[in-house]
């Protein structure tokens, strides 16, 4: 069946669209059955599976006038496998869900089929499922499958005395769309790297590699996931400003805005950083870089998922609020 | 953090909801790592995983004046261990995100995630993630992972001479649906099958240990997932009305709605009842039972998934579709 580029989803139809979508999406070698059949099978070597889900709707997490359909695409596979960057581990396979309006343009969503397939063909994992449905806005619900080679980093391994280490850009989405949000398009290395964030892939399998004692991903906000860090571990967590480098777009815009460049980084998620506690700032691998430190949560515990800035309480946006 | 049953999302927020809602989530043996991470963490012992993801959008696949939120959560639950059981294999774990209004009672999605978690539970199933956001609608999006102890079932093994039989309740739902559309609330015994399918569980394993050459779970309609399974297979099927059994309360609303029962049985989907292949009648496993043939494809091919009703095309409802 030849479905055509052009015409809504109405228009091409449930099937007519999934097998034109389904020519994106290269299956790896491990894929014992691909996409087409009741459910997909995957040969699981390593023994365990680490999974994770996540949910990116029209309007809220992305606007089909600010992003192209080739950006949603490859944002919604960056954070799900970001995902599995934080436990230490590597994706190799994701399912993707498409409930869209019955006008939803065909092009919209083979664009985002190929960016979403291309930000997987990044760390070599494959698109083995799907669903496809009828909605009032655009939602996309990811769920991605890897695996790790050591054991999993999770957020509870923190201790007082160990360093907390930053890897990624930091800061640069928030940056990206409070320039948006003001109506304006550049600079462009801020407008894209909300559009499209660039996860450090590499630095997860790294610091697990390297003895990172805890680790998560900076999607709510760099305090706010600190904060989430801090109190799985039963620690408090210090994060030093004069250790931030201050990219140039971000000082720009920052300036422009009339904002404190430390909020966009303090504040800012999506990027898709990572952030980890080590023993020690001598075992960081490249890419990761102190940026303050673990400390005990007080005799009793009161303060275990406290985070301070410069040693005081921060009065300013410390993440992204669902709800 | 204790959180109120009473109260909307919006008053709840995000975190406070997951807490209330990971409750109802109790962990098997296989979970090395469960919700609260980054990502779960899942022990796999046999070699490989298969995987299946779903979407259920609010007036669309359930109306919430039609449905309370326990049989949603039930559906929603339900309709992707189908889709493992028509591989053949049991499901293990699930993943599930929703995508609400802030409006949205709590005490709706604290039932949800009730029905969600019993259901699973019928199958020795753990929830180990999920997502949470907010939408104009509510949309659920699952994510259903499994194993098989012999070789998955595929859609495509089907050959020439063998018998075709289902197993499971078989149109109850649309005729549950075609009561509910009419403003009517019984018979009950339908309307519930609409709002919470009972899935033929223990029927895939069995027919993959019975030899079954291929399968499908029936969501979209029998005739619609009998052409899929014959049109992957390459081969032509029959159905033999006199052969579907007619149950007393089907009979009665088809009677009452001035409808064909047999249409219903042929079109419904939804119910989650299984379609296979066997090589012969005498290795059919108990709750099988034959409903037809698969044939020759015709000398060139011409009718791979051609799908005929007592050897005559059928011109009624074959199924549903998306757009």
């Amino acid at each position: 069946m030849t479905v055509p580029a052009s015409g809504t989803l109405a228009e091409v139809g449930e099937f007519g669209l999934i097998s034109r979508l389904v020519d994106h999406f290269e299956q790896g070698e491990h894929v014992l059955l691909g996409p087409g059949d009741d459910a997909a099978v995957l040969r699981v070597r390593q023994g365990h599976v680490v999974v994770s889900t996540d949910l990116l709707v029209e309007g809220r997490h992305f606007r089909r006038d600010w992003s192209e359909a080739l950006d949603v695409g490859h944002r919604a596979a960056a954070q799900n496998i970001s995902d599995v960057n934080a436990m230490g581990g590597r994706a190799h396979s994701l399912t993707v869900g498409l409930a869209a309006p019955a006008d939803l343009p065909v092009a919209w969503a083979l664009d985002f089929a190929r960016g979403f397939a291309r930000e997987c063909a990044l760390v070599g994992a494959s698109v083995v499922g799907g669903d496809l449905t009828q909605a009032d806005q655009v939602v996309v619900a990811v769920t991605v499958l890897g695996a790790c080679t050591t054991s999993p980093v999770t957020r509870a391994g923190a201790r007082p005395g160990d360093v907390l280490a930053l890897a990624g850009r930091q800061g640069w989405s928030a940056g990206g769309l409070a320039v948006l949000g003001r109506g304006f398009r550049s600079p462009r290395a801020l407008v894209e790297a909300y559009r499209r964030p660039e996860p450090p892939y590499d630095a997860g399998p790294a610091a697990a590699d390297a003895g990172a004692t805890a680790m998560v991903d900076v999607s709510d906000g760099l305090l706010a996931d600190a904060g989430h860090l801090a109190a799985h571990s039963g620690v408090a967590l210090d994060v030093r400003t004069e250790a931030l480098s201050i990219a140039e777009p971000l000082a720009t815009v920052a300036a422009a805005l009339n904002v404190d460049p430390v909020a966009l980084i303090l504040g800012g998620g999506e990027d898709h950083a990572l952030l980890a506690t080590f023993p020690s700032a001598d075992v960081l691998p490249p890419g990761w870089r102190v940026i303050g430190e673990a400390r005990e949560a007080g005799a009793d515990g009161q303060d275990a998922g406290l985070v301070t800035v410069d040693g005081s309480a921060y009065d300013g946006e410390r993440g992204w609020r669902h709800f």
